[in-house]
């Protein structure tokens, strides 16, 4: 799974040293950036307010990277792989695509009930809303490696005879998952692994009689 | 259906002209709320400059809704029902679930397209993601009414056989909406009437092989 790694630091000739310290001012820029995102909201989050807090200048922030988007991004991608471990970029292929799904939608429930994640991507998601280049680069940036797994899952089921051949998993996977990011996020509903895997049996059954 | 309808001015004694005054401040109010929560956003939105805006006092706003969430809201619903007249609020029933089905959904579409609509609601749905109450008074006051419509009408297509007894119509209307809600929301795909017809027919007979 090709998630999008962080951008290194130009190499030039890093001594440990000074290896050891640029890791550490990006962990305490990541730290800063999810922190004010949180307290002040996207909008009144700015790369000076960032820098101050980190105990950075502001150009140790510009050589990295190129906008306040782009480092919310990859702190909030940091914290997902640091948190989370490699499973969400994983997805499991047991032979038994409902066991799957259900599996992989119940750890995405508890990761919406978590506040380390909610309230950054929470801030993150309701900017991308108004402001769609933003949204379209968290889609590009920070959705779509899981989409891509998703599709690989759903290509290998219907391989298998258990998706019909016809269906494009693009469209497919939105039944999965966009019912629960939508409770999620305009709170519709509780989210609950009851509800998720209702989703998948609905989802993979339909709802007319057979 | 009950569609909440806007709150009247105390009755008192109200001669034709007071009426009309009423009747002209009001839309003067609606007017000034949805212009300014687009051109400022819902955070920066206030009751002073919804005043000032519509050229009314700000003791008449006050005497007529408790805040400015609730001058947005029954602002956006009273555009939607005066641009879309009241069809948004019936669901047809001809007897076959997926024709009237994709009719309502392609009509969101066409909703969703139009800036009138797209640009105030898009603004309070962002609010509403970081603003939990806010949220919810949404979910209650602009979208409840359309899901009861939804749930309406999987129960009569329950009682014709045409879904299954044991599925759940609020979680199976998200299989429908949900979906096209994030697309539009989170910019994570295009819409279009043939996406919409895909959704109802993956929807209604699964992905499942039959």
């Amino acid at each position: 799974m090709a998630v999008q790694k962080p951008t290194q630091p130009a190499p030039g000739k890093p001594a440990p040293d000074s290896t050891r310290r640029s890791e550490k001012s990006r962990r305490a820029i990541y730290d800063a950036a999810l922190a004010l995102v949180v307290e002040v909201g996207y909008p009144k989050t700015t790369i000076e307010g960032i820098a101050a807090r980190a105990g950075v200048g502001k150009q140790t922030i510009y050589r990295w990277w190129s906008s306040k988007a782009d480092v919310l991004m990859e702190a909030f991608l940091d914290l997902a792989l640091r948190e989370a471990g490699p499973a969400p970029y994983t997805f499991p292929d047991t032979g038994d695509l409902a066991a799957d799904v259900k599996g992989v939608l119940r750890a995405t429930v508890d990761q919406m009930n978590d506040p380390r994640f909610d309230v950054p991507s929470r801030a993150l998601a309701a900017e991308g809303v108004v402001n769609e280049q933003l949204g379209r680069e968290l889609v590009a940036k920070l959705m779509q490696p899981s989409l891509d797994l998703y599709i690989d899952r759903l290509r290998a089921a219907q391989d298998a005879g258990q998706v019909r051949p016809e269906i494009d998993p693009r469209i497919a996977l939105e039944l999965f998952i966009s019912p629960l990011a939508q409770r999620w996020l305009q709170h519709t509903g509780p989210i609950s692994h009851e509800y998720t895997d209702a989703l998948v049996d609905y989802a993979l059954h339909g709802l007319a009689p057979r």
